[in-house]
């Protein structure tokens, strides 16, 4: 059964990978699941028949056959649950598993979507400089946590997961911030995630629709 | 096997059911499964013992036998797929409740915690007052959005499910604001997560703790 997922027909990072479409490729590429991709312009995003699939309006979506998904971390872990290699069988490991994909999204990345908000939404406002540092340190709580549990383990709980999935891809917003250096481990954890063949290959899709000129 | 769970020795909303342990009370509820109850200091949430549940120092966390597991929507979900009642069985209609799930931490709540946060966290800083409409415009957004997808129905997506409980739990949130009014059927919603007997015994199991003089 053909799947297809929606991904920005140009990304607002100009093919950085930080589009949450990446994501899903990653997820797919790591199971070997060939997909197709339509391309969405922001026009079309807003309106009735890509809100049918998406009520709030964003990317990405997946189809596969009567099925249709919006939110990333139901499609990652949609398809985790249907293909092997991300997520273990034994089912407490499992569970953790998924603890942690919940974590990314639900404890991790808030703190670092308040950082890049008051950078993107609220760059001209009069306050944002003084904010600024108080956001960082909101993140560098949470790194902080998250760099204690790691420690010197290559994954979050065992071998890598769609956790780990998630976290880095949440943690690689991070990047040109410089807070994630401030965490030697992290920064090695994040770069594993990127060392692994189906994030190049995930990376090198959106990268090639975002370089077109 | 005993299932035990950690929650505020004294929630700082002094027992309205904002603290997240409320979720997993319900979800517990919801599937007829009796839970025992640790209390947790907001010092002993930040000590060893409690961080090795917990990375986060954060309640609830869910232990049973073997397994312990923290981050309410996967408490939440590790719940619901042990037990009938909050996830559908077609497999369509289980990864669209799943979807739900997702939806309600990773795209409704953050707006709704940036306008909390603005308040608790950054209330004395001469910036607020400026900053609370936009903020509560951001929430205003998904709230449209969301009311549009629900239109007339009972719940998101046929019968409630875990979907419905997290999304219902993030927007009680807003009961105080006021913005949950300005969308009839989403304040409709919310009243009839609220009148479900689960969400009415756990609730007042968490307030029992939370007013003891």
């Amino acid at each position: 059964m053909t799947i297809t997922i929606t991904a920005f027909e140009r990304s607002p990072d100009g093919g950085k990978g930080l589009a949450r479409d990446t994501r899903v490729r990653w997820a797919l590429e790591e199971v070997g699941q060939p997909y197709e991709v339509r391309l969405v312009s922001f026009k079309a995003m807003k309106e009735p028949a890509h809100l049918a699939l998406h009520p709030f309006g964003q990317i990405p979506t997946y189809e596969s056959g009567d099925l249709a998904l919006f939110e990333t971390g139901a499609i990652v872990f949609h398809i985790a649950q249907d293909h092997e290699g991300l997520l273990p069988e034994d089912a407490n490991a499992r569970a953790r598993a998924i603890t942690w994909m919940f974590a990314a999204v639900n404890t991790v990345e808030p703190p670092i979507l308040g950082l890049a908000n008051a950078r993107l939404l609220e760059r001209d406002k009069p306050w944002t400089n003084e904010r600024l540092p108080i956001l960082a340190d909101r993140v560098r709580d949470r790194l902080d946590q998250l760099s204690t549990r790691l420690g010197g383990a290559d994954w979050l709980d065992g071998a890598f997961s769609a956790g780990d999935l998630m976290m880095v891809s949440v943690l690689l917003r991070l990047r040109s911030s410089g807070l994630l250096d401030e965490f030697p481990n992290l920064a090695s954890y994040v770069a594993r995630g990127e060392a692994r063949p189906a994030y190049q290959r995930a990376f090198a899709a959106q990268l090639a629709i975002n370089s077109r000129s």
